[in-house]
This record gives C-alpha cells, sequence and structure tokens, in this order.
C-alpha cells in the first residue's frame, strides 16, 4: 500500500509520500515515491505515486526520455503551464498501461497506478491534480484544497479539521505527519520514511525538503504527544448523561 | 454504507449500529440495523446488520422463523452456547444468499452481507462474533476485543487508541460515539440515528438503550468538544524542528 498527499494552499503547497511497497506481505522494500524536477526561478515540479511500482516507475520514466524526442512537442522542462504537464504524464500512464496492463492482468496483478502531481511553473500560480489510473486528471479547487491516493480513510479526519486555505505551510506540514501517524498506526503496508516537500509560493525552487525516518525526533514527539493529547481530551468529555434514564 | 461496532470488554458488552441505508445516492432512508433477542435472566442476543438489506433483513428473519420448525433442531431461544447460534445464523445467511445472489448478480447488484453477532446464554460468559458473507465466522478474543463492519476506517484510529479490555462501559459507549462522530464527519453514508446498547456483563438483561439521533444533546456535545479538543491538541504540537536545516 502507499499513503501520499499533496495540499494546495494561499501560502504555498505541502506534499508527503511513504516509502513502502510491498508484492505480498513477505516481499516488502522502500522506494521513494516522490520525484522532483526542479529548475530554480522557473519551475517545480512534484510527482507522488501510488499503485503498481512498474506502471508508475515506467510512466515517469517516459515522462523523462520525451526530452530526446523533440518532435513530440513541449517536455516538462519547458511546458508553460502545469495542466499540459499533467496531460502529458496521463498520456504517459496509458503508454504503460497500453504494453503491461494485459500481460499483468494474465496473472492477476492490478494495474492500478495514480499520482497526485503539482507544483508551479513561471507565469502560473501554484496547482496541483490528481491523475487516474486511466490516464485523466481533476484539479484542485478552493472547496477542497488537498489530494491524497492510497490509504487515504485513517488519515483523512484530521487534515479535514485542521487544513484551510488560509493554513500556515508549518501547520500544514505538522498536520500532514499527523495525518500519516494515524495512517501508520492502523496500517503496517504505510511505512516510514516519509518524504516531505514545502513549497513556499512564488519562490520556484524546492524549499524544505526532509527525508523522515522512524526515529526523527520529531516525528516520535508528533506520535507521543498527539496519541497522549487525544486520551486527554477523550478523558475529559463527560460520560453519557443519560447513564441513569434508559429509554 | 452502514457503521456498526461490538465490543467485548471485562465489564460486559456495547454495540452501536448506524440507521443509513442507501440503494443510489437518491434513494436514502432509514433503518434499524440492530436487532436484539431478549429473555430476561436467560439470554440477551444482539445482531448489528451490514451489506445487502434484503440479504442481512431475510437472513434474520429466517433465523427467528426457525423456532416454528423444531424438527431443525435447537432455534435462538433454546440454543445452549452463543457458537451454536452464530453457525445458525451463518447457515440463514447462506440459504438467503443462494436462493438469491443469482438474480442480484445479473443485476450487478452485490449480494454481500455481514453481521456482528454477540451476548451472553446463561451459563457462558459473553462472547462475541463477526459473521462472514460466506456465514463462516470468527469470535473475539482478548488480544482484540473489537469488532467492526461497514465503514470501518475514519472510526477505526479512536477506538485502537481507548478502548482496552478493562475500560469501563460508559467510556466504551463514550469512544463508540466518538468513533461514530468521525464516521458520520467523513462518510455521509453513515448517518444518524444510532442505536446503542450497553450490556453489563452477566446480567442477562438487555441493559441501556438508546436511539440516539443527531439533535441528541449529548451526542452534539461529543461532536463538538471532540472537535475542539481535537484542534486545541494540534495547536499545542510544535512546529517541525527543522524548520530552518533544510536536508
Amino acid at each position: 500500500m502507499t499513503y501520499c498527499v499533496g495540499l494546495l494552499l494561499d501560502a504555498g503547497m505541502v506534499f508527503a509520500s511513504d516509502s513502502r511497497t510491498n508484492a505480498g506481505i513477505d516481499q516488502v522494500s522502500s522506494f521513494r515515491k516522490m520525484k522532483i524536477f526542479e529548475r530554480p526561478d522557473d519551475r517545480v515540479v512534484v510527482i507522488l505515486s501510488s499503485g503498481n511500482l512498474s506502471i508508475t516507475q515506467n510512466a515517469i520514466s517516459i515522462l523523462e526520455q520525451r526530452v530526446r524526442k523533440p518532435e513530440l512537442g513541449p517536455t516538462i522542462w519547458d511546458a508553460t503551464s502545469m495542466f499540459d504537464v499533467a496531460s502529458m504524464l496521463g498520456e504517459c500512464l496509458r503508454d504503460v498501461r497500453r504494453r503491461d496492463a494485459t500481460f499483468l492482468q494474465e496473472s492477476n496483478v492490478d494495474a492500478g497506478a495514480s499520482f497526485i502531481f503539482g507544483g508551479q511553473i513561471k507565469g502560473e500560480p501554484p496547482r496541483l491534480f490528481l491523475v487516474y489510473s486511466e490516464g485523466n486528471f481533476i484539479e484542485a479547487t478552493r472547496e477542497t484544497p488537498y489530494f491524497q491516493i492510497g490509504e487515504t480513510k485513517y488519515g483523512k479526519p484530521v487534515i479535514d479539521r485542521i487544513i484551510k486555505l488560509e493554513t500556515g505551510l508549518m501547520d500544514a506540514a505538522k498536520c500532514v505527519l499527523v495525518s500519516f501517524d494515524s495512517t501508520m498506526r492502523s496500517n503496517v503496508s504505510v511505512g516510514p520514511p516519509i518524504d516531505l516537500l514545502v513549497y513556499e509560493r512564488d519562490t520556484l525552487r524546492a524549499g524544505l525538503l526532509r527525508h523522515i525516518t522512524a526515529e526523527d525526533p520529531y516525528f516520535r514527539m508528533i506520535h507521543t504527544q498527539w496519541g497522549e493529547g487525544l486520551r486527554r481530551v477523550f478523558g475529559e468529555l463527560p460520560n453519557p448523561y443519560w447513564q441513569d434514564t434508559p429509554q
């Protein structure tokens, strides 16, 4: 499994991904699921991957190799809009699935794959997309300024409660780590290290980038204090009023 | 969708179920998913249902009607163990699916159904079971003293953090309501009223039984104070230490 989150806030963007992949529970390993394309002062483009690892890796490789075929048109390095790059990524995903999906299906292997894709290209505001397995995609709007892929449910309530458009970037990074902590507590197939990127709007530089292991003191502190805090809040809630008034 | 929880604690048991059913988003209605069989001082048996409503209702009706066919052996009213009743319920579910599943599949309707099933029969300790769609079942052990069915993920983290075997019944009821609040906040297809039953070990009576609407003052208080409490705990967590130390 996998867990990835991308946020699009007034102040910038936050991206995070776990690193655990497994092909059966006896074959667990660690792969980065965050890919960053950065040319300072021009563009920062981030791709987070979920699903079949061969499919997502191949799609991104094809996207990268496109620079060798100028006849195909703009590449990730000279596209003038994030929308155009999202289309390219969707096409690359379709290419790989066209080539591999039937063979995978013959062995009952899921060829599903999806991406959170976002960043900023000079001349545009920051933008965030979700690219589906079929290569189609949607863009985040102000009403729902985030996307999740993979094991999304355990970590969603805290994001829904905390994240607003005006949330500051460090608060948002903190919230994302709480969301990862809840997810990893409930699903062992999501695991550290966590790749975290905090992008400040209009800087056109990757900004804060951290590879957070299970031993990271800040992440451990979050884990402990969040759990203790929840238990404290729970303890402060009064017991049911209607204790002595059966219906 | 549906959300149901059953807990088996040292002090007794807690059962809860939501009431929302939907056949497409334009056909939403309210049905109780908790069925109670009680004969004071002899047995209290509770069934919580998830999945296709016609399948779960029919399976329970067949279980009830079995009393008219004494040649089939013990019924829910004279079985001497919860294990035997769990087997009966599994058989009834298989009967209904055998009769209906093919027809449902022809219309691409999911015939899946599962039950949380528990209670106490005189002479036994309280017991809790999970009956799967296929009619097979498992029993809760001291390591994991609860079962959930339906939309289980949003409400699982708080149960994992709070519930222990020694948790008191009113604390457990409170925790279950927090779990429902988180679930209903994230999935509109789980909705009130919530049926809640608190069973005190060895009393062999249904005990506290509440039908909790969205306007219930205690449930509203839980909703507000839990949300505020989480935001307060979040606010108290320090921001990332490594803010000024990009990797």
